[in-house]
């Protein structure tokens, strides 16, 4: 399935192309806390998230037939734009479906980045469907968004770079939160941190409807969500668990977390106010766990992944307009 | 006056209180530049500014009658909350004498970092007087916001972190840009970075209607600032280059740099959108230097220090939501 030899090569692959995002701290956070927080900013990361690490990984690996006929891709905007950039720096050509209600800054950084886009409507259209279709009529690749083991590796650089930059701080995590919508972040990353510390706790991290990950973990079979379940974090609303990335987080992952719209709007604005960083919705989930003190976090060492930070300027002034809290 | 030395003796003392802000770069940015460009992103230190350095390196060298008397200072917002906070952790009484029309959030929190507040008006009261009469009942020690060999050689721990990183990147800087208002951060910075590499060239970057440290350089005496000056930069918005600081700034500094307003909005909305760093106007300052290509960054690697990031949500959401640029 997926090895840690797979993540390495990944990392290797991605060694000049992916910024290697700091493991950064907080005063006020490891107050709150009461014990050190690490963030691991994938906002900062080439494209604003975590994404650009599968799709290269991916990407560089197609051979030249497949490459020259393109790939295709459907996303929320965060893949959309890893897979945009991976094509623009590789001369593949890009073709993605995306949602019509995605943030604009998604749509519009992904058309900057080179790809097609190919709107839908995300309530009553097929992404899948449509994707496919255009794939076979291009003979394109399907660039699955956690489904593939390329991709899975790829993401799992962010697990294997915050093990190797908590070593060279001389700390072992005791348990490391990622977000969670298809799992293949959580599921690359989890094998890479257990390589280097069997004894971390790994939690996955879900909007409270769209917690699917939690409860198959708890059912042991892949649960799905509501279709009416409605959250913030537009890069988080998975319809179920993937195959590949359950078969991989149910046997290491521990129990997942779950946080309110609230309580992610609350963490936007802590990370505004105090973290000076910019983080959208599906990003701050994890922090949001630490907030709300969802996990003990008292004289522990815990990483939180903040996965992205492409948000539209106008939701986040909203959010920061809001009562302090 | 201010030696290597002693740079190195702040590095020390801050060691366990100051978080050592790691060096960023961008893909984006370095497209723009056609070069590397290193970000110093003093926004992610405790209290948002790099103010926290001399602070704490002045604070900590008091005796123990002076400790016990108390300080007090006067400060736009940054170097409030750097002394609140740095007199916090050493258990010693703070008053900082603010102008009215400061950032709420700096104001805010300085309190919240247990400092008492003084407001006064800026344009039409004496805030050194204020603080002097202040001190003198009190017998308390004045905390000055830059003309100081303790708080010049904190704030040169960035100079001295950026080089120390530089040099673990295997790179050594073309150039550094370093905002400045009364210069003291560029102060100890310079000592710092002329140590490790003399070939490095240090450029300070101002708003264009506070330029003094600019048109002193090239006069060779401190000039004066318009009292009818104004700018977005709030941290910026010196009367005219310190006395020590200018000593030691027209031996080392080279040409400075001016960016207006507008560029400054500009790169907030850059950092915003690319860089997904919160960063205040005065912070922005370098930053706006490069993007505006106020100097050559072509195939050089260039350091820009972001050295705050304490802007109030109005004015933020205000600039991000002007047109695109």
């Amino acid at each position: 399935m997926v090895e840690f030899a797979d993540i390495e090569a990944a990392a290797e692959r991605l060694r000049s192309i992916a910024v290697k995002t700091p493991l950064l701290y907080s005063p006020p956070l490891d107050e709150i806390a009461g014990g050190r927080v690490y963030l691991k900013p994938e906002c900062l990361q080439r494209t604003g998230s975590f994404k650009i690490r599968g799709a290269y990984n991916l990407l560089s690996q197609l051979d030249s037939t497949q490459a020259a006929s393109g790939v295709v891709a459907w996303s929320s905007g965060n893949h959309a734009q890893g897979v945009a950039a991976a094509g623009s720096m590789l001369g593949i050509k890009t073709a993605i479906v995306m949602p019509q209600d995605a943030p604009s800054t998604k749509i519009e950084n992904t058309r900057r980045l080179g790809g097609e886009i190919i709107l839908y409507d995300r309530y009553t259209g097929d992404r899948e469907l449509i994707a496919r279709t255009l794939a076979a009529e291009r003979n394109a690749t399907i660039v699955p968004s956690y489904d593939h083991a390329h991709i899975i590796a790829g993401q799992g650089t962010v697990g294997l770079e915050i093990m190797r930059q908590a070593d060279e701080l001389g700390v072992i995590p005791d348990q490391v939160l990622v977000c969670c919508g298809g799992g293949g972040l959580i599921a690359g990353s989890v094998i890479a941190i257990k390589a280097a510390s069997e004894s971390t706790l790994v939690h996955p991290v879900e909007p409270v409807d769209f917690d699917d990950t939690a409860r198959s973990l708890k059912s042991g079979s892949r649960e799905r969500n509501s279709p009416d379940a409605r959250s913030i974090c537009d890069a988080l609303q998975s319809e179920s668990p993937g195959e590949m990335t359950f078969a991989i987080n149910r046997q290491r992952l521990n129990n997942g977390l779950t946080v309110t719209d609230d309580e992610v709007r609350q963490a936007m604005r802590f990370a505004f106010r105090h973290l000076k960083l910019v983080v959208e919705p599906g990003g701050a989930v994890a922090l949001a766990a630490v907030l709300t003190g969802k996990i003990d976090t008292k004289d522990k060492v815990t990483v939180a992944v903040l996965s992205g930070g492409n948000v539209d300027a106008k939701l986040f002034a909203e959010i920061q307009a809001e009562s302090q809290g």
